[in-house]
């Protein structure tokens, strides 16, 4: 880039003679390297796909949702809780010749009522055209779900790879919420354990701030089996000693890059373990 | 179904001998064949279609926000305002060695210059697997893109079979829409003219009647090209206009299923010459 002579009569004289001023080339460069810099660190890439998951999921059902009303006119009685099998179905069925062999890989012992409601249905009689519409969507959500898998296989990959300790205790989808939540592995390893507790949980802690409500007792970390698998009444002492045991994970992954994690959830155990002791066993819920 | 007896102790003797009172089994089957006929009629597969196209444009927004950050990060400098082209170029383009012939095929005078900002560019430097989830996500949107677009091809060949008079004075694609927003070909025949007319603006429409801020002039049928690409003084006479010939039309294509939007469209043709004669040359806008 051409430097712009107008420029110069601001300069101000640099000390003696010798030293030669940055050019303006020099600090673009400089700049260019600081973002360089923070654009490539990897946990960027956790954030990344953290977004991308949650996406697919959202993605996927709406389009679910539209697939159930639209092939409800063809076979409104077709109703299975298993959304994959629902999809499959779909692929399957011919509603005038259900192929029972084939319902009884998917469907086990429904198989035969499958199909006996398949022959009785009151939906109206698509033309091929009509069907292979609803079924392209159908195909369309299956890959939408593949995607979604191979992402989160790639995203434990990295997590584990970017911080080995968080990945450790809290498992690697867990870790990896928990850094994009942070917005970034870095900031995260400067929150204190009480921030880590409740984060994903902003909501319920600024309602609690401004008008008094209940503090949240613990944000992402919830989806921590030894969190929401406990009596309701050690929860939050549970969240806490987690927190605290992430916290370090944390620092250890962003600063002194040590695995730790291995004591820390020893550690971790043998608290849970107490807290547990302390309800009674008739209590439990 | 077996008739349980302790129901006909409830029966009232059904006047004289002979006429046999229906059987609970005789109701459930008159129930099945209405739900039948409800749910057969086409003009449920239009509702489907536009449905299905509303949510394949909002999952490919989505997804296609999350693949300019993702990819961002590789290539920030990477701009187009051309959706489709950006996706097709996260897929070609090799920063190291970009290609120019095929970037010129796509991006064609601008090539050399994309090359050049692949070159300098400030991202960083991803692995191969890295690449390969972002470039499945590409794929992943041109795949929902040419599945709307297969829907909407489908969509307008119901469209000219189920309703062909709004088809032929709106357009297949608005005529869907109009049927799909009116719940139905037989509810919106119903319709007068002047709810035809604000389709779509509900919102603004109860907002008007609420608090009485100025009514909207038009609804879902902003979208045809004599509204909005005439001056604004007269968008709402010929809203006016056009509204009536679309209650005409879809009277007959509820109800008489005659063709009768030749001559229609040719009066509302005139009918905006004539509105658009009012306007001076220079104030059109």
């Amino acid at each position: 880039m051409a430097f712009r002579p107008s420029n110069q009569q601001n300069q101000r004289p640099h000390g003696a003679g010798g030293f030669s001023r940055p050019s303006r080339e020099d600090f673009f460069n400089k700049a260019k390297k600081r973002v360089q810099v923070a654009i490539s660190s990897r946990d960027n890439l956790i954030i990344q796909t953290v977004g991308a998951i949650d996406e697919l999921n959202k993605s996927s059902n709406l389009l679910f949702e539209r697939l159930t009303e639209w092939y409800g006119m063809y076979f409104p009685e077709f109703r299975t809780p298993d959304n994959a099998k629902y999809v499959q179905g779909v692929l399957l069925i011919d509603r005038k010749n259900p192929d029972i062999a084939e319902l009884e890989k998917l469907f086990g012992q429904q198989a035969p009522s499958i199909a006996g409601r398949a022959r009785s249905s009151v939906g109206s009689d698509l033309s091929d055209e009509d069907m292979a519409q609803i079924r392209s969507l159908a195909m369309q959500i299956q890959l939408l779900w593949k995607m979604r898998d191979e992402i989160e296989a790639y995203q434990a990959k990295i997590a584990q790879e970017v911080c080995p300790n968080l990945s450790h205790i809290a498992g690697p989808q867990l870790a990896a919420k928990l850094v994009a939540q942070s917005g970034g592995l870095k900031r995260m390893s400067t929150f204190p354990s009480s921030t880590i507790q409740v984060l994903g949980a902003e909501k319920a802690l600024f309602k609690h701030l401004k008008s008094g409500s209940r503090p949240p007792k613990h944000g992402l970390i919830f989806q921590h089996a030894s969190i929401g698998m406990s009596p309701k009444k050690v929860r939050g002492k549970i969240s806490r000693a987690l927190a605290g045991k992430l916290t370090i994970a944390s620092k250890a992954d962003a600063i002194s890059h040590n695995f730790i994690a291995e004591k820390l959830k020893v550690s971790f155990e043998e608290h849970v373990r107490r807290i547990l002791a302390t309800v009674p066993k008739d209590s439990r819920q």
